[in-house]
């Protein structure tokens, strides 16, 4: 199968639909990567600023809430962070990519390459997906409380500290669907060659 | 490569030690799935069945804990049982895997369905670590409290409730371990055709 593409991508470098297809391919991932490292450093900035302190307190207790109270949010921080963080390193990859047309050298290689950035960002979805899923339950109770356990809904105090962490949910969420798409771009691409 | 390993294919078929690790590797992954399912249903079946009322209440309310109280384990519960349906049915595809090697019809087919299977279980490890991350920042606020929401750990009245339910996430963790060697095995055999 793959031998064969070689030979087939051989004798297609000159006809250009296939290679504008590839590059529209192409510039699409760099968008997405973009999109997607906006959504994740969006979570990582709202959570990571995220403390509220009520505007009254006891003689002994101030009543404030802060992200790092949450181990759940400090992983919901860093997960977001490091994928930020890779999906802008990968952007040079995705600029050689768009431009690579013209200078194709080994195929091999790049199919490799290819296979490469495709787990990687699959890895990045599992994390960002277990990231937001453990912060989901903690926003969950937060907003509900649990009746069984006795926990309330501190949302009613911590107005703007519930608000800004159901927001930044949000922004991973939207980078995980922005990664499944990347995903399946990518497969595309792969199996094209 | 792959129109390379065809040749290479019909040449070895009768040379018996290629033969021998990919059958030893088809019966590790059978193993494995095996193992992958029991985790996954030990997991799903203890959190399932959890519930603990206390041995004392008052006139209007009786206090008791059940797995449905909080969507996070109710989560846990489906997710850990969609994968372990997933690795049961799946035995059947791994029992042809080992028995193929004298009844091999299309190679492309099997690729392609070897594709598939790495997949699979890579969206179902995706599926248990979710589960599993979100349930443990639930039993993690259980065991430990949150001073700043005011939330009590709940384990001190609930103490069956909570070690069953810190229980099953160890097996939801096992199972974890186990479909990312499934993963690691299969990348093996894919890579050897």
């Amino acid at each position: 199968m793959k031998g064969g593409s070689i030979e087939i991508g051989e004798v297609s470098k000159n006809a250009s639909p296939g290679r504008g297809v590839a590059k529209g391919l192409s510039i699409m991932d760099f968008v997405l990567r973009i999109l997607a490292a906006a959504a994740t450093l969006g979570s990582a900035l709202a959570m990571g600023t995220n403390d509220e302190t009520l505007p009254f307190a006891t003689q002994f207790i101030r009543f404030s809430a802060e992200f790092d109270d949450l181990p759940s949010f400090v992983f919901f921080v860093l997960a977001n962070s490091v994928v930020c963080g890779y999906l802008v390193l990968s952007l040079v990859l995705s600029v050689f990519h768009i431009v690579r047309s013209s200078a194709v050298k080994s195929r091999i290689f790049l199919i490799a390459l290819d296979t490469l950035r495709v787990n990687a960002v699959k890895v990045m979805l599992g994390l960002v997906i277990a990231a937001a899923s453990a912060a989901t339950s903690i926003v969950y109770i937060a907003h509900g409380g649990n009746v069984g356990a006795n926990w309330f809904a501190i949302c009613q105090q911590y107005n703007d500290f519930c608000q800004r962490s159901s927001g930044s949910l949000i922004g991973s969420y939207i980078a995980a669907a922005l990664l499944i798409i990347l995903i399946i771009l990518s497969v595309v691409a792969v199996s094209r060659n």
